[in-house]
């Protein structure tokens, strides 16, 4: 049974549709939002609206981006040799927070996963291949993929693809805790995986 | 240094201005509402928007009803006779799933607090004179405020108007923990204060 007013009951659901939001800070947030002022709704809700349509990514890394190619991308001090691959837009920021990388990024926006039915075409995987063969002067490939079962998996698919072509690839080290988030990982431990790649 | 692009920026900036919501949960929302498709985001924004547009009190008790009365206020079977004050629209909800109380309700939509500049004049203290100098039949007036600091001064406070008037003034008893939320108050603790209300 519902003790809410019908939009208020509305409130609460989409709040609680939200990943990490339980029912209790799903009510506190819906009566946060009711008694907020016109202007702060407006705020929040236009963010959500203008984050959405302005989302667009990069042509080169896929990485999102206001602009395209990205800053990283469009940076020419960045090392367009080096070409590092994550799984999320997030891993980006992840791997910028240590500042020890200065190439380029590749973002596949997931990983092979045959559980939740993604394979290698699902992925920008494709994309990668295309940006190697049309630039010959590209040396390295770090796969920075999460160190989880579907990381690995990805790594080492990525990996038989384009040593062949006679290109340095590496993977990062298992500095960052087997089954952690590469999100999550503090710039120390990423920046000592990162040191500690290993050739393929 | 900001890594993301400035209209994600905003949208976790609008996110972390939220209640109990950090920088990470923030971010892992913001990527949500980037990730969900536009009838997600229409549907989540509207509802937002959609209460706060239907945003309206009972006239009488100063409810959120979708309706005016509110659906207690204007049912024959609830006793108009008895009135349960109360600081939140929430605790209304926390009575109610009760199931003891039969009376009607009073939202004072807040507590005296001098620390933070809300004196009786700031609550609907006045609006609860009003309906019981309107109203003869009036009986018993149930204060079922937070038990903390504010809370009991509120009760005092509005006992020393009501008592006066020769009606039978109640508090509800201490089965809640000194310094708790009425609203996170599991149900049965809830029915052993209201049973135990003691005349002040």
């Amino acid at each position: 049974m519902s003790y809410y007013s019908p939009s208020v009951e509305k409130l609460i659901e989409a709040f609680e549709r939200l990943p990490s939001i339980g029912n209790k800070t799903a009510i506190r947030l819906a009566f946060h939002m009711l008694n907020a002022s016109q202007e702060e709704i407006n705020e929040f809700t236009s963010a959500i609206i203008n984050a959405k349509k302005n989302l667009k990514y990069c042509s080169i890394c896929y990485n999102i981006s206001d602009t395209d190619p990205c800053p990283i991308c469009g940076n020419a001090k960045r090392d367009a040799t080096s070409i590092c691959v994550v799984e999320d837009v997030r891993d980006v920021i992840a791997m910028e927070r240590t500042h020890e990388f200065k190439g380029t990024y590749h973002v596949l926006h997931g990983s092979i996963s045959p559980m939740n039915g993604i394979g290698p075409e699902d992925i920008k995987i494709k994309e990668l291949l295309n940006r190697i063969n049309e630039n010959p002067n590209i040396k390295e490939i770090i796969l920075a993929t999460n160190p989880r079962v579907e990381g690995e998996a990805t790594a080492m698919y990525i990996s038989k693809l384009i040593k062949p072509l006679g290109i340095k690839v590496t993977r990062i080290a298992h500095g960052i805790p087997v089954g952690g988030d590469l999100e999550y990982t503090d710039e120390i431990t990423l920046m000592k995986a990162f040191e500690g790649r290993r050739e393929l």
